[in-house]
């Protein structure tokens, strides 16, 4: 029995690790469950798989939860997020949070030995290097559960590393594939909340619209699957069949397939190497229902400009990911809050990455610092 | 450095390895090169590659290359053929002859506790639990060169087969794609010869024209990874990039990619579990040129008939596989020969099938006695 603490129960990633943890309930248990402020479904998540503690955002919900659950232990805000994280009794951590508040949590997660299943990219993105030496020396697994990084991670089992000549990453092009830089200017949030293929939340979404997402998945796996972005290519693929690829020395590709279904991943990377059985609740892919087949097209990287300061983020290293990420996760919620349009994110992005003075060899608190620093710098800037 | 004996060097996948082999004189040596008739071709191998000994069909072309290479062991015939796949100096062989008499050389191998980069499908249509047996019980590696197994193989690298949903085994289709069964009785020799994707040889040609081919290897997919036939689904994939794809129980497909050319197999077979630097002499499969993208449609079953016949030999077992084969070796030769119609094929080999009275449990021998039959009876038959 595995024992599974989520961070982030109630998003999209944590629903469907319940499900598949439900659907597999001879196998696992939940240890811990942690969310922001969606309380009512805390706790109807706490009375079907009775965790053993909780984690919620605001002091007041942890004492009201408290009085309900007198069983559960319950701890609050990031400090909390680090407890269940870290806690005794459970061998796995689902990191599913949003943005680079994770990396906290789950430095404390590989401190205390957890395996880790990741759908977290920022952590990654910002505290990337801080993350995989620790994670390398404390042995532990960190498993992809974005789609994407999940279908790499497959394709990379039976082939050693050095075999590898590239990656392709897959991306949908989100709802404005083919779009001009000037019909970018007019897109509505509404508009950039229909993403074509994929159910996520809020965050994830806008990003898949400004193919930020995309470029914050590069330098994720070059942490990942320690790769250089120089050899992680984008390929828009619009029917989200093919989740990506790895292209070996020897000319052949080995591609993950399937319906675009979050449980997947996610039951990879609860049960690797096995795979669980996902029976009658899974819908195959039927490759023959495909209209127009799987097609395949470079990325537009002149109208969506986040690419490429993506791979020079990546390229740059020290503070530049940091801020582009803080920067990002601060233009999202501006954009979601109907404060700036939707061209002015990647405009913004590039402005701040141009005015940056880089710092280097960062540790956890000068990450932090510099995530602060960008942020209170959009605040004053817009 | 790994020395291979190759059965069948002068036909098409005999003479890629070579180029394989060539391109990685550090890591492969030649043994052994053999062929029927093409002297000419087999003279340039020797000097090239100067293998310790050769095979050829004629006793008297054997007498002629003792003369012109001294210190060369010449042998000939089945005989010889046995030799060199049991050769002393040798730690590979690979099988690439054309027909089920490749099965005598690879028990042969077998024996002698060679590994196999196994490219004749027909040894294991005829004689699949004879020799998966004996590979089990010598601990050797029976290694799939044809690219669709070779795609198969690659896609089960780092799973457990107990996770194993399906086997997608695609097909090009051949030349007579979309044709209806009135269509197909009009086509002609040259027709028949022009495959749309894949050089080849002729007797393979022929088979992938009338979908033979894959009916054949569905036979071969299922002793080479112990897979019910019922659970192996051909796909037909006309650009041929996809080279077959496993679907695990957790509903993730994983499929091999790449440019139609058998080198990236062959290389695969010879250096399992690496791979090879294939460099500049190998197109990388470039997505984005694929004009109408990756289309899958299932087999027309009702005109070519030969798939279902083979999944139902697969199913009866015994005699029937070995009469399917064999009646379709002797077939596809006078088809060549201008002797039959194309459509001939297919209609005599469901009468073949109807009438067979089989039989089961059969030794070495018995195969051979019921492949000489089938033979007899198909040349007393037209």
């Amino acid at each position: 029995m595995k024992r599974i603490s989520i961070l982030g129960s109630t998003g999209s990633i944590g629903t469907q690790a319940l499900d598949v943890i439900e659907e597999n309930s001879t196998e696992f248990s939940v240890s811990a469950v942690s969310c922001s402020k969606n309380i009512a479904l805390l706790c109807r998540q706490i009375e079907k798989f009775r965790p053993q503690a909780v984690c919620v955002e605001r002091e007041e919900d942890a004492l009201l939860i408290s009085e309900k659950y007198r069983n559960t232990e319950v701890f609050y805000g990031d400090k909390g997020l680090k407890e269940i994280a870290s806690m005794e009794d459970c061998d796995m951590v689902l990191n599913s949070l949003m943005g680079m508040r994770g990396l906290e949590p789950t430095m404390a997660a590989v401190d205390a030995g957890k395996d880790i299943a990741f759908a977290n990219k920022e952590t990654l993105v910002v505290g990337g290097e801080l993350v995989m030496a620790a994670v390398k020396r404390k042995g532990i697994k960190l498993l992809p559960v974005d789609s994407e990084h999940s279908a790499i991670f497959q394709c990379l089992q039976g082939s050693a590393a050095s075999n590898v000549k590239r990656i392709l990453l897959t991306a949908s092009g989100g709802p404005f594939r083919g779009y001009s830089a000037e019909q970018l200017e007019k897109v509505t949030i509404d508009q950039a909340l229909a993403h074509p293929n994929w159910s996520m939340g809020k965050k994830i979404t806008i990003d898949s619209a400004t193919m930020m997402n995309k470029g914050l998945e590069i330098i994720e796996a070059r942490w990942l699957f320690d790769i250089p972005a120089e050899k992680i290519q984008i390929v828009v693929h619009p029917q989200s069949i093919l989740h990506s690829a790895v292209e070996y020395r020897d000319g052949s590709i080995i591609g993950q397939m399937g319906v675009p279904d979050m449980r997947v991943p996610i039951a990879y990377a609860l049960s690797y190497p096995e795979r669980l059985e996902m029976g009658s609740s899974m819908e195959s892919l039927d490759l023959f229902s495909l209209k127009e087949g799987m097609t395949f097209y470079p990325a537009d990287r002149d109208v969506f400009r986040t690419i490429d300061l993506a791979y020079e983020a990546c390229r740059l290293g020290g503070s530049y990911p940091v801020v582009l990420n803080g920067a990002n996760e601060v233009l999202v919620e501006m954009f979601l809050a109907g404060r700036i349009r939707f061209i002015d994110i990647q405009n913004t992005l590039m402005k701040v990455m141009e005015e940056h003075k880089p710092e280097y060899r960062l540790d956890m608190e000068g990450i932090l610092e510099q995530d602060m620093r960008i942020r209170e710098k959009m605040r004053n800037m817009i």
